[in-house]
């Protein structure tokens, strides 16, 4: 059984505060500080240029893709790390058009995260002849056909939580002939995942939510077997080269992931990164998913019971949630000021939506009960009528 | 006057080393450690994703690029700082070949960095009907014809420090109506550089190795005027939108420089470089550039009155280099595991040439003179015969 308890003790949490928005950025590692620290005094200073040898800096994109597969189902040597999410968005997107080229449809949905929908624009807009098409979630898989030459799906919905069904939907999509990019931003620490075992052809996920490497830590990029060794990265840099210290002039992708690989890795970002993995190494993930139900669903039965006005946003069935309940309230944007002033930190999303995480690892029982108490009387007092929380401001 | 005994102060160098290898990797920023520390637990720990507002993150990506800009002749706003330098590399060369679409050429030359050489070949394996062409360096000029959409070159050469002619190759381009990029990798902070003054279209370079802002540090991007409106970074990702936050399903780019962000920024790799570049704070350009001329003459002198097996591979003119001097000897890689072994520290270009960078900011001529004293040693003792020294390791 996973020690919730001992889980939470290794991480540095402000005192008073619910936190309620570990799905955006997750709380510091306690060892994470040290762990950095030693590598700028130890490695960084006083190996310098030799610490690329010595300290087993290169392996790292692929070391820590190893321990970021375990927790979505990845064998090992499938996963590399580096860049950030829109990156390695960008690297599956191209790789699966050229792989799939008399299909000239990328197929999406209109509630994946902007910046997914963005990195396709932005190809396309390069390539030209393309399509980007965007049916509501609940559409996504009648509109597969053979136009499509990539399904680009994010699991889990930022705003409502809501989860694709992501089995069937891989499945839809190989019977259409299409290949499948699962963006595992709110999935990846959050809930099981199994993309070896559901025939993904991608997954990209990022580090700094639910795994907790810090802000704008290293995304990752998982290749399936019916891609890894096909898949042209389009992003050809050195480091995915196969021989990246030939210095040959010409690019020839290295076997597998390794190829999606780019430029110099973030040695410092990784440092962090491997702390806050090593909290994931004592987790059970059927253990976290039983937790995070528990916690979710406490959590609603709380808000509903005080907080009438607030519409539950996300799906009732936790099994059809990942790891946050949102609800919908029209004044949601001050509310939520109104409940961070008050040391209860969730989010919001336009246009109305209050977002709260649910992350067992360091969050416990009675916080969430406290959140709740918080929550009902900014509602029942108004509190977000106050100019002081009207105030906009940039949030991620 | 720039004090360089008082720059030398604020790194942390390991004793009895002489590092003639930051034109690699620069060494620890002695204020680095605790910078990064205080961004872990006071920002992060503390305000948690509070502190993309509190603590000003949002900001960095434009406020560390204005602190380049200075060293690069770029003014305020037309520098942004992220992802790594081959991701630069493709969204200047995306944009450049989106403006240019009646053409179908890139130019670089035999000796660019193959990194970049990759990223070009990986962009016109993805759009198809390109060319990339590769001249020897001396012959680019010439090269500049009516096909070409794009000039690519890196002004400084990895390997022999060979400068090519800024402005005069810029001008080239721009009279056959192409565009230009600089890699500015081994010029930024090594030697005076003016995009703005010079017509740039594009600049991009990185911030590990003369900036010294840690490994895998993120790199760095210039938008010239006649480009900052226009380009399409094809790499569209919403930290790049116009308005980031509110989630529009729709690209639309920043004005200027800003688009060319894509993911959510590095944070910790900020504070690391903010670190660093208090250090450039201090410095001006033109001592910099004397004082780098003096210590690699004197490195050359040394060397050839030491050691007449060893061949300069730089141009003899100081003029005509950038901040390093390399040397051909068929032997090198053995020979530079041996200097290294005895704690001088430069590294090696196959197939022979043995690189040292000259990096005022912390080396002095002490260490320049004691240095090729070391290297006399090993090349006259044949020390380079040993076996240790002949096993391969990757080096970057």
């Amino acid at each position: 059984m996973t020690d919730f308890e001992r889980t939470r003790a290794m991480f540095d949490l402000p005192k008073g505060i619910v936190y309620l928005d570990g799905n955006s950025l997750g709380p510091l590692p306690r060892a994470a500080t040290d762990a950095v620290a030693r590598v700028m005094r130890d490695e960084w200073g006083h190996e310098l240029i030799r610490a690329w040898n010595t300290c087993g800096w290169m392996a790292q994109p692929l070391a820590l893709g190893d321990r970021i597969g375990r927790l979505i189902g990845a064998p090992p040597g499938t996963v590399a790390v580096g860049d950030t999410l829109s990156i390695k968005v960008y690297q599956a997107l191209a790789s699966a058009l050229r792989l799939r080229p008399g299909r000239r449809v990328i197929l999406s949905d209109s509630g994946n995260f902007p910046s997914d929908l963005y990195m396709a624009q932005g190809l396309i807009g390069l390539l030209g002849d393309r399509e980007l098409r965007t049916p509501a979630p609940e559409d996504v898989a009648a509109a597969i056909n053979e136009d499509v030459a990539v399904v680009m799906l994010t699991e889990v919905d930022y705003r409502t939580g809501r989860r694709h069904d992501m089995p069937a939907l891989t499945a839809r999509a190989h019977a259409a002939g299409a290949l499948i990019i699962w963006d595992l931003a709110h999935s990846a620490g959050a809930v099981p995942v199994d993309v070896a075992g559901g025939n993904a052809d991608f997954a990209v996920g990022c580090t700094y939510k639910y795994l907790n490497g810090g802000p704008g830590s290293p995304a990752f990029i998982y290749l399936g077997p019916s891609v890894a060794d096909q898949a042209r990265p389009a992003l050809a840099g050195w480091l995915g080269h196969d021989a990246p210290f030939a210095f040959d002039p010409d690019y020839r992708p290295a076997g597998g992931v390794a190829r999606m690989r780019v430029g110099t890795p973030p040695i410092l970002a990784y440092a962090a990164l491997s702390a806050a993995l090593d909290v994931w190494d004592e987790v059970d993930m059927a253990d976290l998913r039983a937790r995070s139900i528990e916690l979710s669903e406490r959590f609603i039965a709380e808000v509903e019971a005080r907080c009438p006005d607030l519409e539950l946003a996300s799906p009732r069935d936790p099994h059809a949630r990942g790891s946050q309940v949102s609800f919908r309230f029209a004044d949601g944007y001050a509310a939520m000021q109104a409940l961070i002033a008050r040391g209860v930190i969730g989010d919001f999303r336009a246009p109305d939506i209050m977002r709260f995480g649910f992350t067992p690892l360091y969050l416990t029982e009675a916080e969430v009960v406290r959140g709740a108490e918080v929550l009902e009387e900014v509602i029942r007092d108004r509190l977000y009528d106050r100019p002081e929380h009207r105030r906009v401001e940039a949030v991620t």
